[in-house]
């Protein structure tokens, strides 16, 4: 038998994370000739995104893309970010795994260190030509050619100039020759992603200079850099063993446990330790946290769920705003009815806190409007990304289509012109393939999205049933005035007296009080009863 | 501004990929408590089928699951394949993207060299604990714990015990503890997995023991070895440009490029080559192979479209085969019809061999049973391996919900007791996801299985339609007969001779004869006009 395996194991090889990308680009969203030319622009334009909203920058992008050749398309991407400095240049563009994002806790779009490069990657086996990238960067300009080794998972540079500058400009701008690819306008193309990106980041500007030369921008509606993203420490809540463990075996700057955990996490303060040291007399908070062991970190994780916290950091994750959303959606969609829901910071698996945010928008540009009929338009975003593919499979679409519209007086969700506007803010996404373009479900994260959209239909609800009732009343009150002429002629004869004008103001704001006083107690009758809270209760009552 | 990011930038580290998996467990299947589990059990069992095929030995293959705690449990895959050398031992269970499987074009359940390092990982992160590994491999018994040290992506061994045996066991065991996890019949459980996996691979026998003790064998429906895969050269079809230049610089044996093409593609003759020259006049086909330049590689894999060429080696596929899936449907779903459809190999992007197989079953034990009605169920498959997940983004199922199944007279396919079974076999399965539970689109690969079923399809409403004639037939006659007595006593009466038996005899073969006649009739009538070849043509003009 042996003999005849030993064939088999001596083509036993290691690869690199280059080359299994290469195998399996479909994974970064290298599928489909539209979809491609979207993941490039996407990369870049979140890199882009990222580094402006880092280095405290009001983020200004173009994007240009040229057909060079049936399917072959040139992508140039400019930004007015930070630029990159020389020596990291290889590994942003051309090594995959390598950055500032994949190791730190902290919001940002881009979380992996893999996209640009397998763009480099993409340009290389479509076309064969490495990218060009052009840096300015603390008073020089750094230009070269950028390939990733694929064998080795390593940046090739070639064609490096620099030259000093006077400063005043700094920035990336990177240009690929990408084939296999195209451009269109389709719901899933680079138009629709750039506009999506302009509703979720209102204080960028984006250009978009099209292969028929037309320039299409999107104006920055609010000029307020957002909030910085930092770094935080992760909530005990959720932390798993593992996580717990690595923490404390990495943390050389805390002398004992009961250290460790008030400088390695968020919201242990030195009372809750004490708390944590009576629940767990088993445990020896007096030692270093790299001796601590599997059964003390499992012990400490499971004593975590019956410590009363406080709520997390509401500044560790960055959500757009409600005003914000609200400036861009009326910009953009001037509906007949808007309301953005904010829920507050929650906690996943993990520790991470994130937070949902959700904009319903009706009437106006709102849905899509078809040739005969309106449908529905759930747009998906995870840190302001938007998010075009992978709908059936991600949280967002799948907790939407959980919430009973009906419930909600929304017959069909489906041919509504309701516009859904749903972003998931959280230092971390769980994205369920490195193509990012659908959220995981998770547990706690469906829970949340699918409360947000609840609470984003009951105000919804709230306004269209106030529509049926401003209807009813414009009929009842047309009715009644009908007769109020007559009405007052006869009652002046009746009397004998008076002036029938005189009877007839007078009746006419007899109606007007009656029916506004009449509104009022509609309301209130429909609010009081119906609202009980938070959704999780009613939710719970629905299973 | 540069000072600011500087800090940005000190920030700069690389990963390994065993640290991106950690990190993004999820894209690897670890998302949810009965998926993982599941996961598990798929990594271990697809790499016992594989390392038992490529042996040529009947695989069987026992996996043990065993409650340790709530939500912990202790995973243990026996099979009887070839074992493992010590010095892979660790690039097997500990090292992620090494093995024999990623670089070789060649049919197999793996192909990532990821899966089992992953199972090792999900091991550590949640219980702490390496995995057990004991494999029987020439005339030597190795057990050692393996665990991935995630920072440098390489395996730890540690325990090694090796002691000489009489060679008579081949084999690997691997144990390990996760947690996390929840073992449950669910239609997304180990259970279901266990017996999808015994159906399309009815030349082996698993047996499940369930946490509760109990065993379950899935016995060998047939004892023949499937058809050993090999390495198979490239199809010209398809091809990239950056694939052949790849595949040129390789070439170290071809002095020449026109034997470069013969020697490294698949159904490249010499009269194909002098046929390509004729197209090719730029192109010197002299130079040797690592001297090709992109413009070469280009203007070849263009000229490649214009050839004719033979199909490829239908052995560059080896599908389940319509003889095994009938047997192993007909034991597992006793269907009252079940029809086999295999498609020829076909060439989709990148020059990948494939074939699709369908099998339709109806009646019996086919579809789900629910308590008042029936649904269908499409089990979907990849070179025999269930896929349980990510159901909604899967080329299969996309495929299977866009043929209009009215037009087969079935008039709601969801509440049909109808089970399909598809199985993608080719070289390289484009996944969506490292975690391998759906079909990226690929647009070839999308359009053979909707073809694929749409000619199942057809063979059910061949014989849903000989039921309802069946049925008809039935009751003419039923209504013919209730007269035949008295009709029989009527002639022998009008004629005033002959025995009314006899007549009613004569009446009664007259019937029979009139009706089997009268059936072969529709069925030449119901044949002939609809079938039109094959599905391409008709699904042209369905759109």
């Amino acid at each position: 038998m042996p003999t005849s395996t030993d064939k088999i194991f001596s083509e036993f090889k290691e690869h690199s994370v280059a080359e299994f990308f290469k195998k399996n680009k479909q994974m970064l969203g290298f599928s489909g000739k539209t979809r491609s030319l979207t993941t490039i622009v996407h990369e870049y334009v979140t890199n882009s995104l990222d580094a402006c909203e880092e280095a405290g920058i009001l983020a200004q992008i173009t994007v240009k893309i040229e057909e060079v050749d049936k399917e072959k398309y040139r992508v140039t991407t400019e930004d007015n970010g930070p630029g990159i400095p020389k020596k990291h240049i290889g590994k942003a563009l051309g090594q995959m795994l390598a950055g500032t994002k994949f190791h730190r806790y902290m919001q940002q779009r881009g979380q992996q260190g893999i996209g640009a490069s397998g763009c480099t990657m993409y340009a290389q086996i479509t076309t064969g030509k490495p990218v060009k990238a052009t840096s300015f960067y603390d008073k020089k300009m750094i230009s070269c050619e950028v390939a990733v080794d694929l064998k080795t998972n390593s940046a090739i540079l070639t064609n490096v100039v620099e030259q000093d500058t006077d400063g005043s400009k700094s920035g990336l701008v990177v240009e690929g020759e990408f084939a296999d690819v195209k451009y269109d306008k389709s719901s899933f193309g680079v138009f629709e992603y750039m506009k999506r990106t302009a509703m979720a980041n209102p204080h960028a500007q984006f250009t978009l200079i099209e292969p028929t030369g037309e320039s299409v921008t999107f104006p920055r509606t609010v000029a307020e850099i957002p909030k910085k993203a930092h770094s935080v420490l992760p909530h005990p809540l959720g932390i798993s063993t593992n996580d717990l463990l690595d923490l404390a075996h990495r943390d050389t700057d805390s002398t004992k446990i009961s250290v460790f955990l008030q400088n390695k996490f968020s919201r242990i303060s030195a009372a809750r330790v004490k708390e944590l040291r009576d629940a767990l007399p088993a445990v020896d908070f007096e030692k270093a946290p790299k001796d601590i062991t599997w059964s003390d970190a499992e012990a400490l994780v499971k004593a975590f769920t019956s410590v009363k916290w406080i709520a997390p950091e509401t500044d560790s994750v960055i959500p757009i705003g409600k005003e914000q959303i609200e400036k861009s959606l009326q910009s953009i969609l001037a509906p007949q009815f808007l309301s953005v829901t904010e829920r507050p910071v929650k906690i996943y698996k993990g520790g991470v806190p994130f937070a949902v945010e959700v904009a319903i928008a009706y009437g106006g540009h709102a849905g899509r409007q078809l040739a005969d009929k309106f449908t529905s338009d759930v747009m998906r975003f995870a840190n302001r990304v938007p998010l075009l593919f992978d709908n059936s499979g991600c949280a967002i679409s799948e907790a939407v289509k959980e919430v009973d519209w009906k419930r909600y007086n929304i017959k069909n969700f489906d041919e509504e012109p309701i516009t859904l506007f749903i972003n998931l803010a959280s230092v971390y996404v769980p994205y369920t393939s490195a193509g990012k373009q659908a959220i995981s479900s998770e547990e706690d994260v469906f829970a949340e999205i699918k409360y947000a959209v609840m609470e984003a239909a009951r105000d919804l609800q709230r306004y269209l049933s106030g529509i049926t009732r401003d209807r009813d009343k414009k009929e009842r009150r047309k009715a009644v005035l009908r007769y109020v002429g007559q009405l007052s002629k006869d009652v002046v004869e009746l009397a004998g007296s008076g002036k029938s004008a005189d009877v007839e103001k007078k009746l006419m704001n007899l109606i007007e009080t009656k029916y506004s006083t009449q509104i009022e107690e509609d309301e209130s009758e429909i609010d009081a009863p119906k609202e009980n809270g938070n959704g999780k209760e009613e939710d719970e009552g629905e299973e």
